[in-house]
């Protein structure tokens, strides 16, 4: 029931150790180490994640980490990681790595953006200089990038706009036919993505469609953008009946401690947010029994660590008092504890969630987990 | 000729271990824990080495921390600090503590400030709240942090007035012995400070008062804030050959390369600086051959480390081409980065120094280290 520890097995390949109703525990092999799921991964925006050092994810157990081909291509550029040994030796992280399509960036973070068939036409953030991002172009900056685990260029639709819906999904179908013709690395593993909204109809076709093509994995796209949780619940059941059981499922951009627990339960193994560093700037520090604001003014003669059970470097060495100082006095160690201790958070949640999978205990986990937590 | 390992010897004894001319290599006991000298102590301003964990300082083996009394006063206050255990447990940091005495922040930082017999009124330059030093304040205040070592209270002058130097030095050698009569803790040791500005007598006769003090340990104030360096140096000479030789000598605020190598063949045992992190925040490297700017096109694909002979965490991993998107990017990762070579910079050129001295190689190594040394 542990996970294999021979880094030497088929790239790609996921074993399944233990199934729990609906929730599982596996191996995910990569060229770079193999990935216990479920598995929550840090993001590195731009081959960083923020504040913390590679030693830092190393001693977090950090095992998979998000990087974003929309940050990277537009700086330092694809072609300026690739020259310098790709993403891997770039940052120094030698460990299993994903880069997402840059599709959901183009459609949230550009200014404006035009939509064809055979691409997107997109203004940067950072200078306003016009871009365009195809299918193929996104497969080859990933392949520049050289990332373990790349993903489809895929469209991102309002959740709420059923005829929108039914073109994007078309379109994403037909941009990933692209991308898998496109693909040329072995050494790489290219995710379909699930598009439809919070049409049932919709995900389930799209499901099925990106079933058919036997890729080594598969996303659930375009959820946690503003639908409801019972929306989003109902759109991963009915994907998770399509999608193949043998195949790890990744659902893109989530999320909170809740979502985590709840999405293992419906069959997700693999998550990925920017809510635990982002949270850590915003001085808040996530337990598990919901999020405290460190800069209160309850925390300043506080001697207690952020929680009393934590094992991280945080809870390990320093006081709610010492960090809501840092805070006060604007000093960017705060970011970096928080950081430290919320990455922690949701690293230990899915470990606890693994052991619980494979001791068959998930739902007695999951009821006493969510009963403790506020938020 | 290798420090002292037992740290039971006494506190605050000073053991010379090699001389080689005026330059001293030695160790200073303190309750926690044993500085080998010469030696440089980066500063946590705040409680914080600015951008990095107590951990990255062990790594670096820092031997001594530098924390300021005036801003801990202000935030978090020293009545806090003291009620959560002192400044060692607030900050978690186990070995030897310094704290300056807040009489160069009110002199410096301070938007308005009035001098008289028994101490000094100023504005906060945080909210230009009121609050008044004395040196009595200043060494309950450094009781309360609880560092091994505190500092007089002591007055700054212009170094070019003469009237207000010969003022200003007869009102810290009187502050002085009213700390010395203020202090009740035996776990610290109070260090006097030289002041006298660029007058040679006034500085000796100021060496000869603190000297006569017998205190376990003497610093050079008013030094570094805007003299030339013949004239820092010339300050050093006249000083250091009243100080007793058996009683460490700290050179306040300095500084760069150029000023440790330079200073220790005048016999300084001690340093301080901001500089190392205050050029990593603003993208600067410092090397044994230079400052170079980050930040800087040449750059951007260079595969190499800051310097291929260095040992930092930064340079075992990363590229010059990586700090460079990190700064490019505004990622809080190019300060920790830099602060950590920087340092290490610091620390290497003092355990160099230290060596040197100990094999009677002082002169060659400066002569050597000076002649690569650009900035």
């Amino acid at each position: 029931m542990h996970p294999n520890p021979h880094k030497a097995a088929a790239p790609f390949t996921f074993d399944l150790v233990a199934l729990d109703g609906d929730a599982r525990a596996g191996v995910f092999h990569t060229p770079h180490g193999d990935i216990p799921t479920p598995i929550f991964a840090p993001v590195g925006t731009q081959a960083t994640v923020k504040s913390l050092t590679q030693r830092q994810l190393t001693e977090l157990d950090a095992r998979l980490i998000l990087a974003n081909t929309y940050h990277l291509y537009l700086r330092p550029g694809d072609d300026l990681v690739a020259e310098m040994g790709g993403l891997h030796k770039f940052m120094a992280w030698d460990g299993p790595l994903l880069t997402d399509s840059g599709g959901f960036q183009v459609f949230s973070l550009s200014d404006t953006r035009q939509v064809d068939e055979d691409g997107v036409t997109f203004k940067s953030h950072i200078d306003g200089s016009t871009h365009r991002f195809t299918p193929e172009l996104s497969v080859a900056i990933q392949e520049n990038l050289g990332a373990d685990i790349i993903m489809a260029f895929d469209e991102c639709a309002e959740p709420y706009d059923r005829a929108y819906n039914i073109e994007a999904m078309a379109r994403t179908h037909r941009w990933l036919e692209r991308c898998q013709a496109a693909k040329t690395r072995r050494d790489q593993a290219l995710f379909g993505i699930v598009q439809g909204g919070v049409f049932p109809d919709l995900r389930e076709a799209s499901a099925e469609f990106i079933a058919s093509l036997d890729l080594p994995g598969n996303a659930i796209g375009g959820l946690s953008v503003g639908e409801t949780k019972p929306e989003m619940h109902a759109m991963i059941e009915v994907v998770n009946a399509v999608l193949p059981a043998d195949k790890p499922r990744y659902l893109m951009g989530v999320g909170t401690p809740q979502d985590l627990v709840d999405c293992v339960g419906l069959g997700i193994d693999i998550f990925d947010c920017v809510l635990p560093t982002r949270l850590a700037r915003h001085n808040a520090a996530m337990t598990d029994t919901g999020r405290m604001n460190m800069m209160n003014a309850q925390y300043a003669r506080d001697e207690r660590p952020i929680s009393v059970a934590c094992t991280c470097y945080t809870c390990q060495n320093h006081s709610r008092a010492y960090i809501r100082h840092l805070i006060q006095a604007r000093e960017m160690l705060s970011g970096t504890l928080l950081s430290i201790h919320n990455i922690h958070t949701l690293l230990n949640l899915v470990a606890q969630l693994r052991a619980a999978i494979c001791a068959g205990e998930y739902h007695d986990f999951a009821r006493a987990y969510l009963a403790h937590l506020n938020s």
